[in-house]
């Protein structure tokens, strides 16, 4: 039998009731049992149960391809649909952004379905066949060659867990007053997955590339023809050609049937629906490296591939998708990560970052994808601000809303990485607030 | 720039052709290129190109929650439907039990999608309201407590990723002659996700139970009740109540909204939609643990609770499921796991067992979970035995077919974890042989 555990003094170790997470490492609800009025921390007494219908009668069979519960339908991403202008006179059709966000406030762990990854297209989701699809390896390289599908799959595979965030995530944060967006809304422009493909090295090697080569013209085969330039060095150090996604072939919004990806670099480079890498000596300066994803500086200018993600984190429950019934024990948990390593820390302030206390990890923790974190807290019934602030392996530390914005302005519109605030008050409503 | 390898003697680790999986961990393949004949190992000379469709013109929108490219339907789980006799006459419907079964042939990494995840149901898979479920924990404790999901989702969680194999799994082995069944139909009653869960323990402590309890007996609210025993020491060490599968929450065929999942042992023991947790003294000895799930032994006596998977190992590619087009390199690889622990190490040998070389392991490997393992082989084109024997942390072996049905006979029907053999022949073409 587990010992039961007592709170006292010690294990308060930030104000605001932030207890110490080894309370929630070991038999540690026992604490709350013991603090509680009522006998149980969450459950319930029993009084009578009836017979459901599922527990008299066989169930369905089932499927080959298994779906969710009828229950959980409303459990989907935020949504905001494309516009296509199909005038006729102008001389093609143009699409707008269509963007589909993670509801981190219904997920737990930190591998996301791959039917709630996150998505944004610039001119829709091609309905690619696989085997009219390829990739071409060419420009100052000794062997031009091509790849498909099932070229790619007799290839060496490596499999790794890595978070993808576009780099207009949390973007709300730059506007000068807190809009009241829901967690999606907010932060669901990441998403994580097991991802296996190719290293971009073992392809590049066969095709034998110039020693002046020292980027490569990464190109997508939507109808807009998305490009985006990548530095060899990267190309030669981690890149892949993902295959598949949590186990199975891409889904057709991740580039199916494969793409490029670049652990740690903003979503946009690792190209989806990728069928030409161009070896050349210079970037291309695309549309998508000019017009947008450019963060504009404070004296004017802009700052051109700010690829790597920055340290960050965000609290995903609870959030302002819920709100606290009554005061009493909860969990504060949510999720971090880094586009350049691991997590090594993460701290939470209940009293808006006067005080900070350290929130467990759960292991192992992958390189470049997010770590969940969790940490005990009482919750006296006052008005509080929760926030949390990630450290990664290399000490560099989240900083707060107003630093970063001192730093590079309120114009930059990408990169958004400071610290976030939810605002809690007396009657348990979460908002998002700047605090 | 990647500097090439060139194969050398000390490169071949074992007859018939194994390289050092070395070979394959650094730039690699280049070996191929430097061994073959032709420029590239599978890439292609590039030939004009067309414009497809997709490029043309803008494409759809994302959906709510993602599905497959329609050009990957084929690509489901092997399907035993459930026969349900509807004999009016009879006091209640009878169901025989469903299988459906991961299709490994044509997975990558480590992680089953929820999708593909198998399943055996004996009464049919019940639509459960969750509003109208909760798992009771009852018996020989102080307090009595009942939890929903609501009430589970409050308390503190782990996440974990772990295998789950049915205990029939591979079950087609033990028959004297081998049959010519696919992959998916031998070895797919094994799937791997990230699960999610609540400590059983923590509810445990909550309910306080007795100082004599040393079983609890766990059912689920299917309309056959299945019920299973399960040793107090387990549940307190590491079993959960899983509410959230890759992400999400449980598919209906993993036992929405919540099932029993003890790590390591037997699928049948993790009881799906779990509504009762009864704490007693002594093992139910239910049907599922007395006419099924018993291993006969030779001397006619049954071994009982035989619940730890043992450590075990298949080859996916190549594997029945596909031919090879042409001698020349190959990646072997597969799944390595043992309920007990990690697994340390996977070798492979394509000469029928007389000689093995180590494969290279994909990390982190974690505890109670598949391990993918790989090695560069070059194919002279002859006939050749390809077979791979895992052994876990502990030191214990993969045992050849012939030593595990001399330790257990033939009748048991479960826990097959014998060695396994893919036979080639001059054509490419694989078969499962007994070797």
């Amino acid at each position: 039998m587990n010992k039961k555990l007592l709170i006292d003094a010690t294990d308060l170790v930030a104000s605001g009731g932030l207890l110490n997470r080894r309370l929630f490492l070991n038999s540690a609800i026992a604490t709350a049992a013991a603090l509680a009025t009522t006998r149980a921390t969450y459950g319930q007494e029993i009084v009578g149960e009836g017979q459901e219908d599922w527990t008299l009668y066989p169930g369905s069979d089932a499927l080959e391809y298994g779906e969710r519960s009828r229950f959980e339908v409303g459990r989907v991403k935020k949504f905001k649909p494309q516009v296509t202008d199909t005038n006729e006179d102008y001389w093609n059709l143009r699409t707008t952004n269509a963007t589909t966000m993670t509801p981190h406030q219904h997920l737990m762990g930190t591998i996301t379905p791959s039917g709630l990854h996150f998505s944004v297209t610039h001119h829709g989701i091609p309905d690619i066949d696989p085997d009219q699809h390829a990739v071409v390896i060419h420009g100052m390289v000794k062997n031009p060659l091509k790849f498909d599908i099932e070229n790619l799959e007799n290839y060496p595979t490596i499999t790794r867990e890595y978070f993808l965030e576009c780099s207009g995530n949390s973007g709300v944060l730059w506007g000068e007053t807190a809009r009241d967006v829901q967690l999606d809304r907010m932060h669901g422009l990441i998403s994580g997955s097991q991802w296996t493909g190719v290293k971009l090295s073992t392809l590049l090697d066969e095709c034998g590339v110039s020693k002046d080569a020292k980027w490569i013209i990464a190109e997508g085969a939507d109808s807009g023809s998305l490009s985006r330039s990548i530095p060899m060095e990267k190309a030669l150090d981690d890149s892949m050609i993902a295959i598949a996604q949590n186990g199975e072939r891409l889904r057709p919004n991740q580039g199916y049937p494969f793409r490029l990806f670049n652990p740690g670099y903003e979503g946009n480079t690792s190209i989806k629906w990728l069928r030409s890498l161009y070896v050349t000596d210079r970037p291309v300066m695309s549309r998508f490296e000019t017009s947008r994803y450019t963060d504009r500086m404070p004296d004017g200018k802009s700052m051109q591939f700010s690829l790597e993600i920055d340290v960050k984190s965000m609290i995903t429950r609870p959030s302002n998708a819920m709100s606290l019934p009554k005061h009493g024990l909860y969990e504060v948990t949510g999720l971090a990560w880094s586009g350049r390593g691991k997590v090594s820390r993460v701290e939470v302030s209940v009293d808006g970052g006067m005080t900070w206390a350290d929130a467990a990890l759960e292991g192992p923790i992958h390189s470049i994808m997010m770590t969940r974190f969790r940490i005990p807290w009482m919750w006296d019934g006052g008005p509080t601000i929760l926030q949390s602030r990630a450290t990664d392996e290399f000490g560099r530390v989240q900083p707060t809303r107003e630093k970063l914005i001192a730093a590079r302005g309120r114009t930059p519109n990408y990169h958004f990485h400071g610290i976030q605030s939810w605002g809690v008050d007396t009657e348990g409503k979460i908002k998002h607030v700047y605090a």
